[in-house]
């Protein structure tokens, strides 16, 4: 009997809304602080960084479903559903009794999920008479997905890319140029975030710290300019929800629901995207034990290692005080090749949901991460980005449990992006000249011991 | 008014055949010969070379339809349909009446057409205990869906990738490593047809018709394996009749008929595959004025500037002959970035209906199909191929043509693959160093003089 592969949603079927989680946690995160007052941060403080709609999304805690703007549906519907497919291969060569599926965000035009949040980002933008924007991205599925959305709003963007991804990437940078934006390698001397960090390090490689300070700088001295941020923030987990809801919805299809929803994990939007939505149902029904399971890696273990306090959302320390689980803001990660999952800290809301122990890590070694991606690429096709190969490789693990246990599980994972920008990457893997990297204790102790302690 | 932007079928709306034109065809095309008798060709005649599902389908000339074998349907399913999109954001951007509609192929998998025909040949490979598969492949997209749809059924493949391609694309190389194949940069030493042209001239970089002759050289001289070619045969054209059946309920479903249908064109296989299903409309109803439009590059023009004539499909001559428009099987085209349009030749099929008028062809330069290709890339946000972006050309030159005459007609064009592994040459395209060129008549006739008069 033929076997549905891949469930698709019509465009009629498309949410309408995305799904605010704060709304539904009884305990709620505690607020984000103003790093000069440490006073619990307002609206109004957030007017200098970013557009209106973005800010005042940012701290609705009372809505749980927000009406995705007209305007952003249609932009949507380009590329949206994405397909939620059935893994067959991947089941097969592992042998196991787990149901196997996947979100297919990399087919979206840009090539990842961070599309979804870029659209109603440029468009807060556009509507609210704003000219100028910039950003930060680190391996550039980030940079590429706001330089699409700004050449969409004829909006001017300016992109702060990590150095060493700027270097091994360039084809990166091809893409974010061809859209139309201005991209520079961070730390840069444009600004003084950059060119402090330069002047204390000359060989400094940059991380998305580094990158945010700049961007948020250079945002804030620039007229009629706002700063944009892919991932961490609550308005952006809000509106990477769109993922979930209709994997709710195609899971449906399938006729299955989840025992495990699975994400790689640097800020926290992909897995916020796909979780969340399902979480939604557990958080008013205690007989659902589904298990949400973040994927980071091995080298930046915040979620698995990181304390819980109020940090910096960037290196210099522009941002509000995040409450979250963090490595220090002025962590320095090892060279993975996952460069979006290179940062120091999880968003308030993931933070405070690990807290609560409503999900969990798994912590992912870079070899691992590319033993699953291969595997993937054989069986399903698609070259997985570095960073969701986190994912697959948290799929493979806990598909394995499930064949020595004789149990069948249903298993959701998203698989954020596609790596054919980062094909380098794969070479030095087939090369075998990839290392795995384990952060000591006393590193870490060392990136604790400069934080301000606030909680 | 909300306004669909995608056409997708459901999976039990997929086709369950492929659309043979040959038979509809009234006058056929006249027969390929043996490269040695200069008989025409019989089925037995192409077994050392294809499997023997290949070389039968190759020969029919009577059936219009032919079933999809249900497991090739069902690999099929993973990524089709693939969706039709109404270009909204380049029609805005031209302020053109036209309605222009575009076929996605660059959302399989492997970023192309190609998967279409490389998973039934590698299926009958798989079905007659074929354990060994070679093939060519000039700028990597025809090498990677082989190599996917090999590694889906257990085959060894080695590709033959045109050297120029080889040393300027080496991600594609990796690409098709990770699927487990063994790439070999044409001209090489691993063959007489190799060793003989780097005698005559070591710093060849290569062409298709040298790495054809490589990989069939191969194939013969090793036991129990094949050759797979993806283009310009006819078998090919038949898997590849799958885009424009879908396209044609697609179409239906948008509530419109095109009034040209726009494919680029290096052997003929995507042209085919968009083509053939609305020509055979056409064939039967002489009321349809629909325009076929083969978009070649101006530096690889056999359609609008080749000699009608038996040609082999190889440099070497391994071949049948097959009745082409051709610019001789010894021609070196320039060094365009749009690899997979460099071959001397069209597919027979093609070749007859551009003798009868059936079709048409554009010729396109360099910088207007990347002039084309950065526009579409801002407004519909796709990177395309640098292959696709000759249709992307000709469908702005039709789209203006509409603006200037005040006519509203309906456009189709293939999006055949996607560009993001062609980066470099967007990098200098973008740095301003990419040329045009075009044949001068000397050129030409010199490669004329050389072909034996068989017609």
């Amino acid at each position: 009997m033929s076997k549905t592969k891949r469930f698709i949603l019509q465009e009629e079927q498309l949410p309408r809304q995305w799904y605010n989680i704060v709304a539904d946690m009884k305990v709620k995160p505690i607020p984000m602080l103003h790093p000069g007052t440490k006073q619990p941060i307002k609206e109004e403080d957030l007017h200098p960084i970013f557009s209106k709609e973005a800010s005042r999304l940012e701290l609705n805690q009372t809505d749980r479903f927000i009406d995705i703007p007209e305007e952003v549906r249609e932009k949507y519907k380009y590329y949206r559903s994405t397909p939620l497919v059935r893994a067959y291969g991947l089941e097969k060569a592992l042998d196991t009794p787990a149901h196997i599926y996947f979100k297919n965000e990399s087919v979206s035009p840009v090539g990842s999920h961070k599309l979804n949040t870029a659209i109603p980002q440029a468009y807060y933008c556009k509507k609210e008479g704003i000219t100028n924007v910039t950003t930060e991205t680190g391996a550039g599925q980030w940079g590429t997905a706001l330089s699409y959305a700004c050449s969409l709003y004829g909006l001017e963007l300016a992109v702060y890319m990590v150095k060493i991804s700027y270097e091994q990437k360039p084809y990166r940078r091809s893409i974010m140029q061809s859209y139309g934006a201005t991209v520079i390698a961070s730390p840069s001397m444009s600004t003084r975030a950059g060119r402090d960090i330069i002047t204390r390090n000359p060989n400094y490689q940059g991380s998305l710290g580094t990158a945010i300070s700049e961007a948020i700088e250079l945002a804030t001295q620039t007229t009629n300019c706002k700063y944009s941020l892919g991932s961490v923030l609550n308005h952006v987990f809000l509106h990477q929800t769109v993922i979930g809801l209709e994997a709710e919805k195609q899971m449906e299809m399938a006729g299955e629901y989840p025992d495990m929803v699975i994400a790689c994990f640097g800020g926290g939007s992909n897995f916020a995207g796909i979780a969340f939505p399902f979480m939604k149902n557990s958080l008013r029904d205690d007989s659902l034990k589904t298990r949400f399971i973040a994927a980071e890696p091995a080298s930046c273990p915040k979620m698995s290692k990181g304390i819980f306090q109020y940090d910096f959302g960037d290196e210099t320390g522009y941002t509000p005080l995040i409450p979250m689980y963090t490595l220090g803001h002025t962590f320095a990660p090892a060279n993975i090749h996952a460069g979006g999952l290179r940062y120091h800290g999880a968003g308030a809301i993931v933070s405070e949901l690990l807290r609560q122990g409503r999900m969990e890590a798994a912590d992912i070694k870079q070899l691992e991460a590319f033993d699953a991606a291969l595997l993937f690429a054989k069986v399903e096709g698609i070259i997985p980005a570095p960073e969701s190969s986190h994912a697959i490789a948290a799929t493979v693990r806990e598909a394995l449990k499930c064949k020595e246990e004789g149990v069948k599980k249903t298993i959701l994972f998203n698989l954020s992006g596609h790596g054919l920008i980062d094909m380098s990457s794969y070479d030095r893997y087939l090369a075998g000249d990839l290392e795995n990297y384990s952060l000591s204790e006393e590193e870490l102790q060392k990136n604790f011991d400069k934080l301000e302690k606030i909680i």
